[in-house]
């Protein structure tokens, strides 16, 4: 066996070319794209181990993803450069480091999903009567009048530590441990551009998603707190339908 | 003859989708979107009048243009509605105002292009290795070292009344009078991203591109100030050839 070294990257991408990070039949996966460009390189058959999965058309600023590749092949710069120019536009690799590798789960070494610690996301939501023309696939059109403070204090009832069931889509599983904590969700307004941050030790199916489309329900003045109150205590029995579509969504950083 | 009112549009667009502002045989410029959504409220002719031509790719924050229309037809809050509905999501009007009508050149009413009194402009270069893939057609890929320090001397030599015939390219005819007042250039830099903010009372045939791309090449340090000079002082005899790309070029604004 030769000898291996781990890669840890960091990957932008537009989601909107992509049938979301993880590797599909038709290929069409971001995770696809960067095997692929792995595969080129080294001539050899390439796994590549993302933070987490991103839906089909949400953006990426700085997914995480680590690949073991033959060690001393390239230096970590000439492998970002070598990467990107076998990469779509739309997937760019924006750096590259050596890190401890680690076969399994529970190993001392880094692995992009079982090593993170939390994630961030940025929502961003387009709050005028039409669309900007450079906001197209990038922002969620709401036309409606949105009460800020409003959507402010339904952010300050869901940060914490919860267990955040109701705010979760089937994934055709049942997730066993539904219990979050998001440590920060903070709501800006600059002219029409609303941007929704949040931070947390991590998310559950859509539930960005989710927690963002019953922000806003709440902001339109459609629902009040109580609900979010209700949804927080229902260990899922209740459930929100109102989720927020991709186009909007951002997965801003990993932390390890 | 049924009595008519002017309208002043104000009029956003991702210059991707067209084949530029003015109307082509084609049909896709996006003086035929307008033309056309204007006709599908009207069931008459339009032609709708811009401050200026912009090229393919280049984009528009705030293009104004002006059109007849029958009066009192509809309101302009819901001309803005109707517009947009008929538009293609590439263009929206962003808003609509009534003003005085004027048929000729000279007369005392509102013109999109007679009545402008200058124009901004906004460039957006990205300086980094790769080029982020939500910048794709919004910035000029820039990989090498530029100096911001070069570029704002260069900006401060062209700021000014100057013969600027040597940054315009050729349209098929001789721009009779060349001299151009430049109120301001002003060179920003937020991270990889260098935007660079041009005023004046009008722009030649891609003067922008040619300025942008000539700042460019100074900052690179593949040309000095005194090409500069020489350029500004040739009344045109000398050229320069740099133009950036479409891509990263705005329009931002139509001054009256």
């Amino acid at each position: 066996m030769p000898s291996i070294e781990r890669l840890k990257l960091l990957v932008a991408y537009d989601g909107r070319g992509f049938a979301g990070w993880q590797s599909q039949a038709g290929k069409d996966g971001v995770q696809d794209a960067l095997e692929a460009a792995v595969e080129k390189i080294t001539g050899a058959p390439a796994r590549v181990h993302g933070s987490g999965r991103t839906d089909a058309g949400v953006h990426a600023l700085a997914q995480c993803a680590h690949v073991d590749v033959p060690a001393g092949k390239l230096k970590p710069t000439v492998w970002q450069t070598a990467l990107n120019a076998h990469l779509p536009p739309g997937v760019r690799v924006t750096k590259v480091s050596r890190v401890k590798g680690g076969h399994h789960k529970g190993e001392n070494g880094f692995h992009a999903r079982f090593s993170a610690k939390g994630k961030g996301y940025l929502y961003r939501i387009w709050n005028e009567s039409w669309l900007h023309p450079l906001e197209i696939g990038r922002a969620w059109l709401v036309p409606q009048k949105l009460e800020i403070a409003a959507m402010r204090a339904a952010a300050k009832l869901l940060v914490g530590r919860h267990d955040f069931a109701a705010f979760a889509a089937n994934r055709g599983h049942e997730e066993k441990n539904t219990v979050r904590t998001i440590s920060l969700i903070r709501v800006a307004k600059k002219g029409p551009l609303i941007t929704v941050t949040f931070k947390g030790d991590g998310f559950l199916y859509k539930m960005v998603r989710l927690l963002t489309g019953t922000m806003v329900r709440v902001a339109q003045g459609k629902a009040d707190l109580g609900w979010i109150r209700e949804l927080l205590k229902s260990g899922g029995k209740k459930k929100t339908q109102f989720a927020a579509p991709a186009d909007g969504l951002y997965l801003a950083k990993v932390f390890y």
